[in-house]
């Protein structure tokens, strides 16, 4: 029942793609790695998603998670950004689902609620509450410690799921 | 100058994503080959973006185009069509990329004036043109016609380049 799960959440960007791991035990969770995968602005938009892609597959390749789990989200103002957040975050799927790995889906809210308590707040907010919940986590930006509050919320969705089973007597 | 080089237009979609191959010997345009990969809409959406990956990657291995155009265009009216385009389309054209091919983006008035003659025009429009400039042309949906038109496209530009670096004397 107390295997460790090795979780990555991946906050997708075309400027920046944050990612962070954490591992999960029953009901605690640890600390493993953050970081920020960068594409240059200067590059035409092939090479930047290739970026993605390679700078992802390095993060994977080096921490090898169980499971992955990437924020749904879009910007409702503009079609332009949100074709590019699309592009970001097809690669962001990608690289996870061809490495095998399930990949999940959370809305922005979901992910707050994991990790603030509620539906809403800001970045802030939400890189305090990961320092609280993870003491140990170093995060270079704040997409890297948006990354790890989708990997905790994952956490938090799949043992509820596993409590459920357990109460179910499968 | 009048090498022959093989194009592959892409016309990016989460569920059908049609890919069409030329070749342009100087003015003269040959068909090769044209198709559409499908997603399964029962999967989720890690497993369809594979399924692109994979069935783009395919059509590489098996045709080895040298070059690669792509529509750039955007669901102005709806956040989330654009979302689901961006992550066909960041697929579409990280494939042709990773294979060390170039990837051009062209906007949809540009592909209509390249084969219809005008910025505007509806799918029926495109495939009749097609038809006439392409008469050994076999295609199964719009989405393949469209993508030979993409092709087209990007022969026409990389013409006028070439003969504009002509005249010029370089």
């Amino acid at each position: 029942m107390n295997e460790t799960i090795r979780i990555i959440g991946i906050d997708p960007g075309l400027r920046r793609t944050g990612w962070g791991i954490v591992e999960a035990t029953g009901n605690r969770l640890g600390f493993v790695a953050a970081g920020t995968v960068r594409s240059d602005g200067a590059a035409d938009l092939a090479a930047r998603l290739c970026q993605i892609h390679d700078g992802l597959g390095t993060v994977l390749d080096r921490h090898a998670p169980d499971e992955a789990a990437v924020e749904a989200t879009f910007v409702n103002k503009d079609a332009a950004a949100t074709l590019k957040l699309g592009q970001a975050r097809g690669i962001a799927m990608l690289v996870p689902a061809r490495a095998g790995l399930p990949v999940a889906e959370y809305a922005p809210n979901a992910v707050k609620k994991a990790v603030i308590g509620v539906g809403h707040g800001d970045k802030g907010q939400i890189a305090m509450m990961v320092r609280t919940l993870l003491p140990k986590a170093v995060f270079d930006t704040e997409d890297a410690a948006d990354a790890l509050a989708i990997a905790i919320c994952h956490s938090h969705h799949r043992g509820a799921a596993a409590l459920q089973r357990r109460l179910a007597g499968v």
